[in-house]
């Protein structure tokens, strides 16, 4: 039995965490951290909870963790994860880093978009971005994983293929996103209120959105050079859920089928992948609490451009799913493990 | 293994049962009836299917059905399975009714509400009426259960210990329910499209809502007399769960503590039913996607009244899982099977 | 032009008066009173006021303000308006008072409701009580209005004409409630959060809503007797509108036509109460954005109760709009200046 | 008083046409067309015009309405005009058709795209394109205006200064488009149900919607050359609003100031366009229930391209409003006359 602790824990990620893993036959949670509800009792946080869960929240304590856990997840905002690691703590535990201080390899980027200063760059060539589909050989052998973000695992699955493959112009890259509001947090701000989301629809971060430069470097290595992209983020009144809409210029003559074997290609082995049939658009309703990616697109022969659609449950395989999936990996374990997750609809 | 047939499995009922026996390790669907998508693929008319269920919608041939499964659930209008049944079908298959067919024992109660004639009457005596933690032992041995319905799930589990134990004036029962759209079904309707129900709330049925007999039946085996109820559903802008508000006069000096220890008595070892911390009221969010009701009380002095109040998720104790959970119990099986359901959240 | 000065203009009910009194013909908005926001414009605060509103937030110097403007709606806490009010004040401009402090003739009781000390006790004898349909001539003679709370209008004036004519038992009264999530107001607390408002309904306050002494009050009036009654109210995952279900054990033989007949009497000839045909339930989706009261009621002869419904927008006549009905009757211009506002569907 | 007719009263466009001019001070409808409910009251079938419509439906009776009213408003599925309209018909009354009937001038581009032959070809070239704030001057003396669609305005008034000034490469438009879902209309359709839209986003038409060719060709008069986009609209879980997010590669060495002062040398005195202070994104929250337009844009030096924002409501100035305003111009009243309508939060 996998022993975890989970950093976090009251965070809308963190609490996905805890649904996931009541469900996984091999791991068991031992720590419910959370800085917030100290002494509480984790139900009482999250009623859903009530007699499916009996601990209290505790602090976040990374040396006693170490020592009480097989693996720590930490679901905690940007530039605490890198405060609490050490050697010595990746040498007694293994780290899922569900925050981004590990997901960029250029600390300098890093730095820039974030506003914040590293506190632990020693440790971010060994991190392995934990984007499962691509990276799954290096996270099997990792200590220490950084767990990408929910669009930027929605935007890198989508694109990957074609970027990979040559097929687009890798400049001409536009991805315009839209995500349920549990993406925004539980802090009790203004603008998360039900009466400003409900109803409406906006775009945010335009130009500076922080998983802009977590594409860039994935989908740049796909490329085979570096790649600018523009990332609009949108909040969308919904619970749950992203959808990506991707657009790019054909290199000269693609046609539909070149493109459909690319994504084949990469994912028609891949159980969390699901390439729709052709017309079929993705709907975040279809993967709702599931671990899915659901991909398709669409070649406009007026415009000789590839539109591109992708849609994930973003704290499941944008958060807390995927955090599991490299969990499975890490330890040896079937890869889908806890995570037969049948999308609940309606 | 349990072959299972759904007749019906295109409603959200349907697909909810579908939902469950994929993640039930005993039992296998081999038949997917669905008289409006004969032929067609079940995950091309729900996406979330796409990839796990691969085969297509068949009629509803009850002949056939019997020889190839163990038991069919009927998921369909009023009238439909009464007009299938025979004493045939019955020695060869079980069948669990989740429409009203079954659920009354009072034919001409059945007849007036419904303002159908009953094709089957003579199958009613030996129906079960499946809400199993009342009818637990009849139903492992039922070849008919009439699976309960939704508001009327949630209202008897939340006022039945109080009406057996006697704390309250049966006759002064007044229970008001609300419901997620779910709960209407997938029926293309004007009344129920996304601009009618969003933003809006509305009492319906009043005073005619069909559920109400079947409460007064269930309810009046609990009391030792006839009782006769309000009862006032409402349809709320969410897409699953029931909540039950119930308003009754307490006799005279019952006491918070008695009443708590009535529900003790008869739940304190249900799984599936939570009683809720004195103080904190039950909220749908906290069973989505589970079997749980959450229940709890408060008592007025003011009024003399004890308020009541029940949730569940519509689809799952008020319709599949309740019949999954019927199934388990026919076929011996662990009741829980294939109903460990992290309720969902956000 | 009456000169109007706002405290509390950047809560939800502060804003509505603005987008109301922006379109009435007789007022212009002078203060825009706003502890939170001073010196910030307020269509910063509002994008829907950008370019409608040029002003900037100010403190609230209830002198200042007394020197400047005819009439101060006060939109704050509970508790503000008693401690800012002066006979002093009182001579030199109106003020309607859309908090809780001067709504409750017995000033014990609101100590024990708010759990607060009054501050102006003094004031509460001449304070009149807002309800434009019951009290239009006191009104029209105030200093000092208390604009009745949102739960209470739609309360009240459903079951007004049944008790003020006596065919109810007045002690047998239950009113569940349900409103929108905008009468929680606007600030950033998690549990208004859209993540776990949205796909829920919950109760909260049972037995304990400080709206419950208001309501027995004014129906104690009515009733000619004090009246003491069960109230419930409902979060419910929309931003506007309450709907009120009352239940009430009607006097021997009282039928149909006398309920329609009491309710014509006394709201036959109100422009803003609209009796529904019969068999029509009151819908909040209808009178969204306006000052209606829309009511309708149902006799059950199974229980020998009627149940009532009553739908009105919280914003508008639960708050902004009653308001700005007090102004009207106050300045002696047409009651429904500035109201005839045709509601918005979808 | 101007006498109105709607052919097609009983949609949502049509409904909103009737809370417009309810509170028009020179006009006065005198028929509500609707062949789906001939002969039933309005007010039955929109419960928030009760007591302020007392009329009936009826036919649509071109030659009969043609007599009795001075302007009538087709909010009609496309192909109907077309069909009614005869140059008889068009020396007695003037013409609004909110349909796409006579939007696009070339006549085969229309029966591509919308696949149904044009029944009166011979009206297109007279058919004055109703984007009131570009085309002013020919809709005031228009005898048939061609109403614009809801995406269509909003994505024209967003990117029409850049394309008129050269600032952009025309041929690069992106327009990622979201719509609430009451632009889907009225009729009872499984897709439009409230539990298929609620909790999802999707695209839909990709590549083949029928506004494309409109913006296209209206976008193309403003470069000074045929323009080909991309054009991807949405489904968002909410009632009203359209949000456009469209990309666009500047001209080498365009800055924020030139593209700043091409908005205000078109918008700078639009009553109805609203240009954002720098920074702040449009959401269609602040633009519920007006005729307001808001837009902003942004300059990405990295990609050098300028996201381009704009939001309105799709009922208002996407469809009743706008056909408002045109009538206004077309009779010679005051543009906003009945349009004077602040935003409705929340």
């Amino acid at each position: 039995m996998i022993k975890v602790g989970i950093i976090g824990s009251t965070g809308y990620a963190g609490q996905e965490l805890v649904r996931l893993l009541l469900g996984h036959k091999y791991a068991e949670i031992v720590w419910y951290g959370s800085r917030s509800y100290i002494d509480k009792k984790y139900a009482d946080v999250f009623g859903n909870m009530f007699k499916l869960v009996d601990s209290k929240c505790m602090d976040d304590n990374m040396e006693e963790l170490a020592q009480a856990v097989d693996v720590i997840f930490t679901a905690t905002p940007q530039g605490l994860c890198a405060s609490l690691v050490s050697d010595d703590i990746l040498n007694k535990v293994k780290i899922i880093d569900l925050s981004a201080d590990f997901r960029i390899k250029d600390v300098a980027v890093y730095e820039k978009w974030y506003g914040i200063t590293h506190k632990s760059p020693q440790f971010i060539p060994e991190a392995v971005y934990g984007l499962c589909e691509i990276n799954r050989e290096d996270i099997k052998g990792a200590r220490l994983v950084a767990n990408p973000g929910c669009y930027t695992t929605c935007s890198i699955l989508s694109a990957y293929p074609l970027m990979k493959e040559g097929l687009i112009d890798p400049q001409s890259l536009i991805i315009d996103a839209k995500s349920g509001t549990s993406g925004a947090g539980r802090g009790a701000k203004l603008d998360n209120l039900y009466c400003e989301v409900n109803e409406n629809i906006k775009a945010y971060g335009v130009g500076t959105h922080r998983h802009t430069p977590e594409i860039e470097e994935q989908l740049g290595y796909a490329a085979g050079e570096p790649v600018v992209i523009s990332f609009t983020p949108h909040l969308v009144p919904m619970n749950r859920g992203i959808l990506v809409t991707a657009y790019a210029s054909l290199k000269k003559d693609v046609s539909w089928p070149q493109i459909r074997s690319a994504y084949e290609k990469y994912y028609g082995n891949e159980k969390f992948i699901r390439l729709l049939d052709e017309n079929v658009c993705p709907q975040t309703r279809w993967v709702e609490g599931s671990n899915y990616v659901d991909i398709n697109f669409k070649v406009d022969p007026r415009t000789h451009r590839v539109i591109i659609m992708g849609a994930i449950d973003n704290l499941v395989k944008g958060a807390a799913g995927q955090a599991v999936q490299n969990m499975n990996l890490m330890f040896g374990l079937a890869e889908d493990e806890g995570l037969d997750l049948v999308p609940l609809f309606p």
